[in-house]
């Protein structure tokens, strides 16, 4: 090999070497220097809130409509969901995006997610230690049967909270799926003059064999004129054995024969989903059904 | 009245008054004093791009799922979905879900959001200035046809960023509705390669005398090895003669015609849902369906 061509083998490599170096820096300050900000989300708050009925510490979500002039003196229904830490942003979500101006499909609305401290006591209606099978869990569902004392809770010392501090309607809702469910159908039976609309996905009706079950029956006897929204529904938990999907069909069959003629209800199957994904597209359908009259008006 | 009484009744006011006060504080300092912090949701971010391609800047957001040390050494499908502020936000909601332990129906995602600048630019295929009627509407579409353009700069200047900065795995899917629809179906057909997965929610195929429709009927013709997995969807946008509608049923007889082995679509319609409620739960039904395999293998 000559000289030269030595020499400008070298040449050659310094020049690549330098363009590769100059390639990387380039690249490097291309994907690293991108300018990057912190993407800011609608507001949401936490209000905490001392329970002299479950001597306890409490906090709720609060997700409340952006006030501007044209909303300035405006008041919003409410919808308090249950397991807040599963669908408070999911509701958040919902509501900004339906009552945007360019889909119009319900009002703007505040939304209470309420997270859970005690779940099992909070949740049931009786006290019971039986499974869903009927055997003895102790473990699991000890100090269950405090429903009565959170609907307390929520009737005398949440919600006057938040009707104080945020611009609320008095259209309610209450939303719950599994024992939430339950919670939201043992409400809707003890303290219907509580919510307007009911929402129970999943609802947990194995309970104390079938104890809410066996009370819409029982209730609903001179209830002819209970006016008010309800939505139920059940995934796919065990396929046709299934005993969420046998007790709800238990249930609107219950329903639909009372001749409840205010009652506003509807029963989805969502025979794809699981207990886990159904609360997903029920709570959305469960917000087009209570809106229905209203989306029509607007 | 005797003295007594007007004394008696004196006293009751004043003691009422005095009570009435005390309650008024009470309430007021309960009221106003819970404490309220704001509500921390999952963060997101806002990455800005210059893109000599389209002469501009251009911000995308980002969210990516939380990195803990179990998923230290992960790397995550990515979502692309146009429209970015109608519809990121819905997206982040549903992969934070659909992919937490509890629920496990997808892997845990990164989703990126590409808002607008100039839409009917960026995401129609052809320059045209018909409406979906077929009459000229110049001062809706002028600047038309940038889809090609808009593409390349996804390709060559978006997604090396994102993949450099965040911890991508290769596997990506592009969503898009009406005219993001419409951009989505063309990138199918024209680079399949750029994504695994296609969402086309109520594409707008009406778009120049249905270009894309017949693009389809072309493109597919010697495609029997489009290895990809695609979901269409139209809902309730003028009834039965709805041209969306129609327009899609057209699509579907043209993929089903095609024999196309292993291209999994599905296509579903939402009689009950109007243009803007759809793309919430269409979307949803979209990461159901894309990793419906995944969550049997989960």
């Amino acid at each position: 090999m000559s000289n030269f061509v030595i020499l400008y083998s070298m040449k050659l490599f310094t020049y690549s070497s330098r363009w590769l170096t100059s390639l990387f820096f380039v690249v490097a300050f291309q994907a690293q220097g991108q300018p990057v900000q912190p993407y800011t989300y609608p507001p949401s708050e936490v209000v905490k809130i001392h329970s002299r009925l479950l001597n306890e510490e409490r906090k709720v979500y609060v997700h409340c409509p952006k006030v501007d002039s044209a909303y300035a003196n405006s008041r919003f229904p409410v919808l308090y969901v249950l397991d807040g830490d599963n669908h408070f942003e999911l509701f958040a979500q919902y509501v900004d995006y339906l009552s945007r101006p360019d889909v119009l499909a319900m009002p703007k609305m505040i939304v209470i997610g309420i997270p859970n401290t005690k779940r099992t006591r909070d949740l049931t209606p009786t006290n019971s230690i039986l499974n869903y099978e009927g055997k003895p869990d102790s473990s699991s569902y000890r100090g269950s049967g405090g429903n009565e004392k959170f609907l307390q809770f929520m009737a005398t010392e949440l919600m006057p909270v938040i009707e104080k501090k945020y611009p609320t309607a008095p259209y309610k809702i209450l939303a719950g799926h599994s024992f939430g469910g339950l919670a939201s159908l043992h409400c809707l039976l003890t303290h219907p003059d509580l919510f307007d609309a009911y929402v129970a996905v999943s609802p947990s009706l194995w309970w104390d064999k079938e104890y809410v079950l066996r009370m819409t029956d029982e209730k609903l006897k001179s209830a002819s004129t209970l006016h008010k929204t309800l939505f139920l529904s059940d995934g796919n938990e065990g396929g046709a054995d299934s005993f969420f999907h046998k007790h709800l069909l238990k249930l609107e069959a219950t329903l639909a024969g009372k001749k409840l003629k205010k009652l506003d209800y509807r029963y989805k199957h969502y025979p794809t989903e699981t207990h886990m994904t159904e609360p997903v597209v029920a709570y959305f359908d469960a917000l087009r059904f209570i809106f229905k009259d209203w989306e029509k008006q607007h």
